[in-house]
């Protein structure tokens, strides 16, 4: 696949995000309302709302979780924004990492100076199994879910694959969600603004209020490994390894770059996007590695001149633990086979050479799945300009990637940022 | 709303549509794959399937009608089109209408020089009053559809409030349906290649046998204001009023315009496009006029450079018989209150000044939700081209449109075409 120069360049000049949890009295409306008026407050220079000439939303699938289909529209109301142009983007879990490249390329066409990526899902209004159901109309609802497939059941298999083929240990798995949590517990808009220390002492945001960099990993790795506290899933996820159902709203406000000084003096510059698709996972020859993360990534790498290593921070897709190790290969971070060790290594942690989810990710902050995209977006934008408060990595953050993927990989997405 | 120029000129140089009907044995990954085959076909100088780089799948719910979602990358699959990027659009009815903007932008922002538009929708899966409902979640679900509206009560309420404004009659909704049958009586890809007098005689296809242009009109009438062969559905709108539910596939293919030449010596040139918001229907002013399609048609408009009275064809959005009176009000072809007149005096047939519909409209060619937008773009490019058989109209067309909408208008889409 061929990347190409885009006619103008683009940058993130604000960004939003609702709370994330479960909010019963909330709709997805009420959600990026509060996302929308964060990324207002976000923008230096005010936002006349008035200047924003479209909409993209990125969304799996209010149908299912609301009944209310033809949700762009609504949401171009909600904030204010009729008769704007606004297009739902769906590509399951990475639908609003998609819509941000949609909206990228809209202003690369010239078509807009001024765009809305928005994401948005409410899941928790459905019954815990009935969530699982509709997640997994994701997958290949021809083959693979007649074989009785869930996704924690994916990436398990997965996961096995992956132990089986490089020795890796379920400890290794852990500590993913052990890091996660750390950063999540500094994280004010995160579900689980706890440390594993602090969700073992019925605790939340204890690492926060103490300033505790990293809370002593030992008694939390014995909690992990006890079934009784995290009761296996699928062998060998169990369910501090997954992901929580969520209830979030995202915003990112797109501009042609030239034009970013009116919003900002400290822009952030969209330098590298790419995007693939692959089968479903009974149709790939391997299931240590997402093909359409890699494509997608070397397109972003491509485009933007830039190598992995010179990378400084991502956020990546944690669907599960193993999706995390899993795309720190992917991305080229590190050599297959070599994730695991790295995640026990502490190379990811805000502290190592390679934070990777700063943000609490997927696993920690949560994960609506519509909205986890353009989520990933708001973590960069705070951490590359010095605002990601008591979760801010010590050091200047020039170059920044986002990994976006959808099902089990049959959507991947990739952005690279700058900041000039 | 600013209309700007884009980057790069985009051409489409071929199209392709499944049979649209109800297909018990086929899914819409069968169907896509048909379209795709017909699209490729349609190229004069041949596709080679490795050049495509992207596709936008317009699709209204996978999800509710066939329990799938992420249905962009098992379309890019089943073509074999896996790894391109893959990216779903939903807006309700004008799904793919917006995803031909989409890959228009895409093109034009010079990231991709050949993109993939596709429409897809397997809607008789479900049982029919499972249809409706699912229809009715592209309303409000939080004020509309607690009202007890569905989508036949929005129109009839249009159509009522069209009527009191202006005197339309309901024969002059019954013209539509003729004149649409008629059409689509001589295109052998729609649901109901039928006349009227073709329903009354319980035969198929008979205008395009005989060659008969126009069938006596007198006859067809009295049968459609007969409350046994054509019940009321909501008053004023009956049964032939409505758009059927629909299964089909559309595909259109989209090249940056300085390399169509690759294709075809015969390329048309998108040159307009617009795409606008609104609120619910309960929210409106005017239930006489659809603000959006209006909004979307003055930026196609601006952007083309031309004027209302240069269009030679139109496909519009007739998913009852009063939205395509109002649509042609709405695109400036007559003025407020005259559509009503213009389709009793035979002005929008393939014979008059002005032919709406020369597909038989999504009335009579079928309307499978998320795939009619596409399948507007086949019908023109056949048109411009002169392939459109017994129903070709019998003058140059150098200028076209095609006006796709959402739900009861909170979007629009308005594309225009010129044949160089």
């Amino acid at each position: 696949m061929k990347t190409r120069k885009l006619g103008r360049e683009v940058a993130v000049v604000g960004v939003g995000m609702s709370q994330f949890g479960a909010f019963p009295d909330k709709s997805s409306r009420d959600l990026f309302v509060e996302a929308f008026k964060e990324l207002r407050a976000s923008v230096d220079k005010g936002l006349d709302p008035n200047d924003i000439e479209a909409l993209y939303i990125g969304n799996y699938s209010s149908d299912l979780f609301e009944g209310q289909a033809h949700t762009a529209p609504i949401m171009a109301d909600w904030v204010g924004l009729t008769p704007r142009p606004a297009t739902r983007i769906e590509d399951a879990c990475a639908s609003s990492g998609v819509a941000l490249r949609e909206g990228l390329l809209a202003v690369a066409s010239g078509a807009y100076d001024v765009v809305l990526v928005g994401g948005i899902e409410k899941m928790t209004n459905l019954p815990i199994a009935k969530v699982t159901d509709t997640l997994a109309t994701a997958a290949d609802v021809l083959f693979e879910i007649p074989a009785g497939f869930t996704f924690p059941g994916f990436y398990a298999a997965m996961a096995t694959a992956y132990m089986h083929k490089y020795g890796a240990s379920p400890e290794a798995l852990m500590r993913v969600t052990l890091k996660n949590h750390d950063n999540g517990a500094l994280n004010p808009k995160a579900q689980f603004n706890q440390t594993i220390a602090d969700v073992m002492a019925g605790k939340r945001r204890s690492a926060e209020k103490k300033g505790k960099p990293i809370p002593t990993w030992a008694d939390e790795m014995a909690f992990l490994q006890d079934d009784r506290a995290n009761p296996m899933i699928a062998w060998p996820l169990r369910l501090f390894d997954c992901s929580p159902v969520t209830d979030g709203a995202t915003a990112v406000l797109l501009v042609a770059a030239d034009i970013a000084k009116n919003f900002t003096d400290d822009p952030i510059t969209i330098i590298g996007s790419g995007q693939a698709s692959d089968g479903a996972l009974h149709d790939r020859p391997d299931l240590t590695t997402i093909g359409a993360a890699r494509r997608a990534s070397q397109m972003a790498y491509q485009m933007a001149g830039i190598q992995a290593s010179d990378v400084k921070i991502a956020e990546v897709h944690d669907c599960f633990t193993i999706a995390e190790i899993i795309a720190s290969e992917d991305l080229g971070f590190f050599e297959p086979g070599k994730g695991h060790e790295a995640a026990e290594e502490g190379l990811t942690t805000r502290f190592g050479p390679r934070p990777i989810n700063t943000s609490g990710g997927l696993k920690a902050k949560g994960h609506p799945v519509g909205a986890s995209g353009a989520g990933q977006v708001v973590e960069v934008f705070k951490q590359m300009r010095g605002q990601a408060g008591a979760r801010q990595v010590d050091r200047d953050v020039d170059l920044a990637l986002t990994h976006n993927v959808g099902g089990t990989g049959q959507t991947a997405v990739v952005h690279i940022y700058e900041r000039k």
